[in-house]
């Protein structure tokens, strides 16, 4: 039986706390954008929101999405495209209409949490494969050949990788297309944070017609527009397996929130506008994140994030990220992420979001450096 | 594999066809009630819409439910309550998080369409059961005992039913309830349509305490304050049934979408005025529709709907109402809805919605009128 995933109840308990400085929970700390709230508005009192769309989505949402994917050179069009109730709608979606019971899904560790429960919930078998830490997280495609078996049906990659804030290189990336096309393999591309890189874009590898037909890409406006409590997202893949998703998407859902749509369809419009306004906050942090982090080295290492807004550190000497993270909350009132959240790959590390407010950052990193001067026993 | 619902089917296909009048689709015609709309806009600009809530929804809703159900004699607190993306998310996170593959589901036929594919969809295996057209549409406790077998998990009622406008009597639902007990089942109550009722309400078997426990409650702000596009309804059942349900909705949604939330928490304290509102409408076009049906009586036979905005006529000589459907839509324009899509118990009807406008109702049945008249062939 499942249970509420440990960011949940680490939320809940932080609730629970007086003045608690909250770095868990993945959610963008600005408001939605002042042009998407007004046109969203203008939609509602012209009377667009109140009734079901096609369960694909509105029309407008879909062509606007497949005309900025082709100034990409990107090739979907609005057949191709579902419109979900967030992301992982859209995964269980995919669960459901493409596999059956005991199909085996790999998935790597740490990766995102409800990845796992979502494979369960929908009575598929998670298959592990432990990412490497000290070549940034990279993903070997020899150990991915090597958990193959004939009851494999698919991959789920998070591009750039929550919790611990990396990118699939290129390389690595047409090599598991390669393995997918062999092995007659979907691969879910999950790209939920894909405008939220420091550096260079991340590879597309559907850019390539040829591994088309077996990716899966799953993408959001929850965290490139701050628009979590929304619920809406996309799913991009080839016809002949959109037609598969689409009933199973209809069942669950009917359609995506309708007036959520056109809040995603105004914030498409102005995507360029945010998405800069945002990057350059989440740089300011994430080097504000990390001379905190650099201080306390005795105590800690840790990667530059190539993408998300995390930091992920390997704690010396810790064996039990869920005790240190409780113990986190009670001495110093901060509440991060347990590694193991993510699963056994992710232990000894703790997840730090700093995808919330400049006061919060400050405070929250002060309480963890005194965290691990005053209280912490390697 | 799945495919889109014929409902969905016929829907697409009306709108390709040039000045079709639809009495398919089982949507309310009414915008939400402008009330509900002023106070949700309010919400929006105060930042309340942005991010995620508790999973279970906002607790300012749960508390709202919890209270007015307490006028009725009804008690669930705000823990025994879940806000859902509407109520087949909800089902879908029913059947995901109690149930397991090829556990038995029974759904009397004909009933709401979606309740067959939901089960099918999470590797559940729907078994009929027939109702009794003769008897008002009733389920024969003595049939239901028959096909019960150790499999057997729970029991699916739409109440009122969907598409036959009828309404499971007290003495029914009380002896269901004591089948579900002594064989551990659940009994799934989908009552979205307890608001649009012609008469005295629906009998509630969750008021006795002791049915409670095996007792799930669907419920729904759609049809009640037309609301389908926002994609928003609620769960309530024991919290021993509650907590396993509830880490299924979180995997699927993380929350109902937020503004809809909000929206419902609007409809709900304006609920009296709005449902007397629309149920004084549903009334007068009930007897519009009916009058058109009695001046076709050689064509059908029709009983009078207890709940739902449906009629449900027996077409005299139809064997194939998907062909008799599709030949309405091309030689006069009209879609309804075939029989047959609510399963076999629904064969040689048509489901003809009348929450749609006096004027689309007036064109429809005037095109019935003449469809009979001039191409029907017994």
């Amino acid at each position: 039986m499942l249970t509420l995933s440990i960011i949940k109840q680490m939320e809940q308990m932080a609730k629970e706390t007086n003045d608690v400085v909250s770095l868990s929970q993945g959610v963008p700390f600005f408001p939605s954008d002042s042009k998407i709230r007004t046109q969203t508005i203008i939609d509602l009192m012209q009377n667009h929101v109140d009734k079901y769309t096609d369960p694909q989505g509105i029309k407008e949402l879909r062509n606007l999405i497949s005309l900025q994917l082709k100034r990409d050179g990107i090739s979907y069009d609005d057949e191709e495209i579902i419109i979900t109730a967030g992301a992982m709608e859209g995964l269980t979606a995919i669960l459901l209409g493409l596999f059956n019971p005991n199909d085996e899904i790999i998935i790597p560790s740490p990766s995102y949490v409800s990845f796992h429960t979502a494979v369960r919930l929908t009575h598929l078998k998670p298959i592990s494969i432990a990412l490497n830490e000290d070549e940034n997280w990279r993903l070997h495609t020899t150990s991915l050949k090597k958990i193959i078996s004939k009851n494999t049906k698919a991959i789920i990659l998070c591009n750039p990788n929550n919790p611990t804030g990396s990118v699939y290189d290129e390389k690595t990336l047409i090599e598991i297309c390669e393995i997918a096309l062999e092995n007659n393999l979907y691969l879910i591309l999950d790209e939920v944070y894909e405008k939220i890189v420091y550096g260079k874009p991340i590879y597309k590898p559907y850019r390539n017609n040829k591994y088309k037909k077996k990716i899966i890409r799953i993408a959001s406006f929850s965290k490139t527009f701050s628009l979590t409590g929304w619920r809406v997202g996309y799913i991009l893949s080839d016809t002949s397996t959109i037609k598969h998703i689409l009933p199973a998407h209809d069942t669950i859902m009917n359609c995506a929130p309708v007036i959520s749509q056109y809040a995603a369809l105004h914030a498409l419009k102005n995507e360029d506008r945010i998405v800069n306004e945002h990057q350059s906050y989440y740089l300011d942090e994430l080097s504000h994140v990390a001379r905190s982090l650099k201080s306390l080295s005795q105590y800690l290492d840790f990667q530059y994030p190539r993408g998300t807004y995390y930091f992920f550190p390997l704690i010396k000497g810790c064996v039990d990220s869920t005790a240190l993270a409780m113990n986190i909350l009670k001495k110093v009132k901060l509440s991060v992420v347990p590694g193991i959240a993510f699963g056994d790959g992710g232990e000894g590390h703790i997840r730090i979001c700093f995808g919330r407010s400049t006061k919060d950052i400050k405070e929250g990193m002060k309480r963890l450096s005194i965290y691990f001067n005053e209280y912490y026993e390697q």
